[in-house]
């Protein structure tokens, strides 16, 4: 258990322990969960409906930030991550224009909900389970919002479970996962958490939330990883076959219409000991 | 107006030019502002009731953090600062008792209410004088909580103003005010903002929060510092003086019981560029 | 107006409003400039007889600095990149000869002329049209010194207005330009500033310096960049048609003998906020 | 003989080895020498007649910049130090005014004349002797537009020497000083160098520039550093035995009237690897 | 267990697992200890053989390094320490006299043993009691060479427990210790592991190798740490008592002969999360 | 000579003419190699005997450190270097299976014999000739425990000469090298120093030690580089011709099973001045 996330289960396990009613804990727990959601809802809601009053807009992508770090093994920088990626969306080093003409600083192109209150909620004593309940519910209330289309800035890997597991649930189904990252994040439980930002997709396939889950640019994988491969069917392309399996990809990617969530994993190279920050991108293109 | 600041507020503004119903912003804005509020209110509820639960404790003190940067004329990064403070408070490189012996991790010794949701409140194009009045609320949802005592994690220090003003109102009349700055702050509005935190203690004295304010270690003050201080009466000591002062200035502190607040500003030497993180420090032995 | 270009102007702005003789001020500044122009002069001058003296070298590429920042919207730093390239250059983890086999340390293939002393002018209170000219003056006085070829080190962009009209000036007639860079630099006065180091194609295009220009390698571009583009004839070639045009572009600058020109933009990717050092690189293998 | 400062010697050694006529090469460098110092000239007359316009000044301090590095035996950023030293004087985290309410903005109090041409000067090669004339000339040309007084900005400590010989030549005869280091800086010639950082205050002695030399604060003094310093007749005050001296030094600061040279050494501790700048603070009250 | 330290034992108990016979490890191991004592033993003996032909040495500091950080609960850097140390001390930045003028470059004054290849013998699997017996030894003999003391450069506070046992034993009896640390060092067993850099104390005070123990300067000391100071008797003097104490202690230092040992942790202020390297200072003056 | 190579001869040539008896210190020096290359044996044997009571290994990589840094000519931070690359091999951010699936922590893939103690044997005054038989010595050590495979961490580049020695003379004849680096490493005597980092391979080729020398990647080269490439009959392949090589060097190394050596220079781009760190890589699967 990491340093940040030390201190917020300590404190009501401990009460618990001292003869605090713990109904007293549970319901302050629910009643700040719930206070957490209507303000992720309150601000999607916003940000729907100004979409909408503007009218012609198809999609918005909406950022929602999840400050989540303490299910790392290494580094965990990632809650602090949100602020400073929106500090470098905005920097003034360019302007706000994409290389196709989009103005983001307009709400039909790109609007933003916020943080999620992660280290508020887990200082309360939430465990885990219930923390990415959390998570799940924000993503879907951002959903909810039509043309809203979440876009999520993380956080460690582990919020990957579950931010699929909401975008599943909400569009009825399973999805089809493209996957680019160095590693495949399937372990069963790495060091015993089955939190853990290496475990996300045996959650995720466990789930039933992937139809078929396409790892491509692996460098960092072993038997553990290869054998829940196989055990959940995943399709790996790792690096060192890169050049044989290029072409394959490029025009799955480039053709398949059922291709709905790309998961999108920035860090340097394996080896490498340095911060990294984990995006979740959501393709919306055709729903 | 800063890189940070700039975006939020673009948003709305803009917005209201193109037709958007008006009533439509300002609601959303309102419910958004009540979410957040409400967010606090079960924080420091929760915190209330455990530490009212444990018995046996006279004060409390209670974090809140305030990620607000943008009254800066300078650097910004107090809008980051809060999560930064919380871990080097819980660093590994020590352990959690202070040196007269409290255990900080005893929730009756030290809470934290967690921060307030700035930066989602200024992107709904939510104004300075609102957001001020958010902060002001949300010192006194801690402060209802008795035995919790807020300890406000800055931002910068333009937030001196609403924490001053949400304590003299919940007291009932001015407090007495011990300023520890290089700057008094006290600019009537400084580069045209009435909020900057160079101009923190002229809204405070302006407003009556202020009974009597002692300014000590003053370095980087000017005419204007000067001027304002005689005409709201502020007792300005200044480093230069010190060694003169000093025997004056530690009898005071050391005897008085009026004493009720202790502003500390603690930054590098004023011609050194370097980031700056401002403290609210709420001295709540008395009451 | 930044940081570091706030003072110089400020001083004498505020003196003649002090009933100082303006002419005294007038008077003074054109001694400077013709001060400043005299060492440049005779830098140039020494080091054009060496390279005389010597014999043998048609075109001897020499250094002239431009330590200017305070046109550029975002970070000032490159009034500080002179003596840093320099530094760089003669690092010495490599040895003085490039990878063709030209010994660096034979004036009769790199001299160094120095900088102009930019910052001393403008805090004398020149204005930046006379500044500019300054700057043109010194690019001709190193023409002036066959066979040297002057090779400017920035400075931020604004300085490729000035340095571009020097040579069409020098040489007779408007020159063919290949610009590198992902920003165009052609708004007409970006943020009120004609000569902002985003505008400096606007004024080299307004000023006829420019016969036909290649903008190639484009990723930030708005809307005003497009019309601008368009109004002045520019070619734009952006990144990502970029290998659709590759051959086209490739064809053009081996086989063109008219490519007199080429700007050589060297910034981080246009999101992240890092330094930039502009430099103008002046092919001379021709005339 | 140092990195930075290799290559400008280099260059006219080899030439003149290679048949250039040499007084080509010593025209050339007289003339841009000449050059130089009529840019200070012209930068300080320009400063004198601005303040006595204004009138009202006694005295006002006037920056110049030396950028020299070449002569450390350690470190050689103050090569690039002075255009810094000047970042900070303005950086935005504090005001102009001083603890004393002087207005730094005001040029009766503080002008600055702006930097020798230190590299482009060496870049011909001229040799040390040469250049530290080119410095003490610089350093009359500020005192002669009374009521400048010059406050140099280093550039390594060799540069005392030079600085120390103008005010005494331009005063009429040898001047008291103070000398606050942790080095004495008296070494006969340090590692072969007459001219180093570490024995500048020889030189001084040797000239007879300096009546009375009172060193404080040394830490770092050997056997060499003794001797010259009961040669010279200096006065050295170690900081092992300070507590012991400090009330006859207190004493001789704040009566003696003769002290007329303040020399400040800013460093880090002694033994750790760090920049440091020197200053020349020169104390132009009394005279 | 620590990322550095853990691949080391984690080889060979995999091993044994694994049927390899485990007598050929316990040999393999054997024989790396005695070279690597044999190593230490040759290069004191060495300094020993030179300093006594030099004669006129009544003792000569003899540094010792100890590279080992895997005890340490937060950074681990004090295992690439003993190198960066001696890097510092013969800095360019200075010169190799004392204050008091000794030379540090004469052997009579300062010699080196070099370091312990701790992490050579970690890595073929010894634990950590063979592990702190081997530090015993070496200090042993360094102490055998008079007129060699050694001066042992961390490492990890852990390391105070077997020097303190060697200079102990060496010397035939317990011994008087000044420590001055902000942290007792004396749990039972910090995060259960005895050899802990926060346990070492307790286990010289178990040993009976310090006859009186005071501990200097403490800031960051909770229950356990008074429990386990009261149970072995040793004099603990807070910081926040300390003008009361200083009288006593300065005394105390200054007049006692039986003072015999002091061991020194240099570290940042306890709160902030930084580097810390420990020494191990053996005052010699007296036996 | 560097700062940190300086310490370690003085001493002793200091001592020999101060009529210490010379064969006391040829005795020591001699004593304290045996010690170190003992250390070696026992490491490397210690591991041989491991992998092969397990069995089953042709060839297991065996990491041997060389922390030298005094014969580079620029910056000596590779005497720190060896614990760094194991510091990064194992860091946390990475798993320790290969892309193909090796498990590095498996002895009989990858074992780590640990450091030369290079900088204690220089710290008694022994020369570079001495020194380099130690690291011969000491490679030669590593490859008689079959079947262990050394692969060395360097170290400056001159370490390249002793180490391609062992192997030339352990295998009995003169050996093929593909040699990847900017720089050939070929000087007579680089700044005089025939063991210089630029000068190994000059050393390597006058020795004999091999049949064949392919240069691949060279940008920085001069005259006597492409001399002494003639001389010695090297084939030197630049980068500036690369793609005209790349389809002769690609089938090459794929085909030849002659190539028995491979040394990899890592380093940033040769104009950049950053610490670099060299590789020798031993490639093992023919013999």
């Amino acid at each position: 258990m990491s340093i940040i996330g030390r201190r917020g289960i300590h404190f009501l396990r401990k009460l618990s322990a001292e003869n605090v009613p713990s109904d007293l804990i549970e319901k302050g727990q629910s009643r700040l969960i719930d206070a957490s959601l209507t303000l992720i809802r309150e601000s999607a809601k916003l940000r729907g409906e100004l979409v909408r009053a503007l009218g012609g807009s198809v999609a918005s992508t909406s950022l929602l930030g999840v400050p989540l770090g303490h299910n790392s093994s290494f580094l965990q920088g990632p809650a602090f991550a949100p602020p400073r990626i929106r500090e470098a969306i905005w920097c003034g080093s360019t302007n706000s224009t994409t290389e196709e003409g989009k103005e983001l600083r307009d709400p039909r192109v790109l609007t933003d909900v916020g943080d999620i209150p992660i280290q508020e909620i887990r200082d309360c004593g939430v465990e885990d389970d219930r923390l990415m309940n959390v998570i799940s519910e924000s993503v879907k209330l951002v959903m909810e919002q039509d043309p809203l289309r979440p876009l999520v800035l993380g956080g460690d890997h582990s919020i990957s479970y579950p931010v699929v597991r909401a975008v599943s649930e909400k569009l009825g189904g399973p999805v089809d996962i493209l996957h680019l990252d160095a590693h495949p994040d399937i372990y069963d439980a790495f060091e015993g958490n089955v939190y853990s930002h290496a475990s996300s997709f045996a959650r995720i396939m466990e789930g039933g939330y992937a139809r078929r889950l396409l790892q491509v640019g692996i460098r960092s994988i072993n038997i553990e990883g290869r054998e829940q491969g196989k055990r959940f069917g995943v399709e790996q392309y790792e690096m060192r076959t890169f050049s044989r399996d290029r072409h394959f990809l490029e025009n799955l990617v480039s053709l398949s219409l059922s291709l709905s969530l790309l998961l999108l994993s920035v860090s340097l190279p394996p080896s490498v000991p340095a911060p990294c920050v984990s995006f979740f991108l959501y393709v919306c293109m055709y729903f």
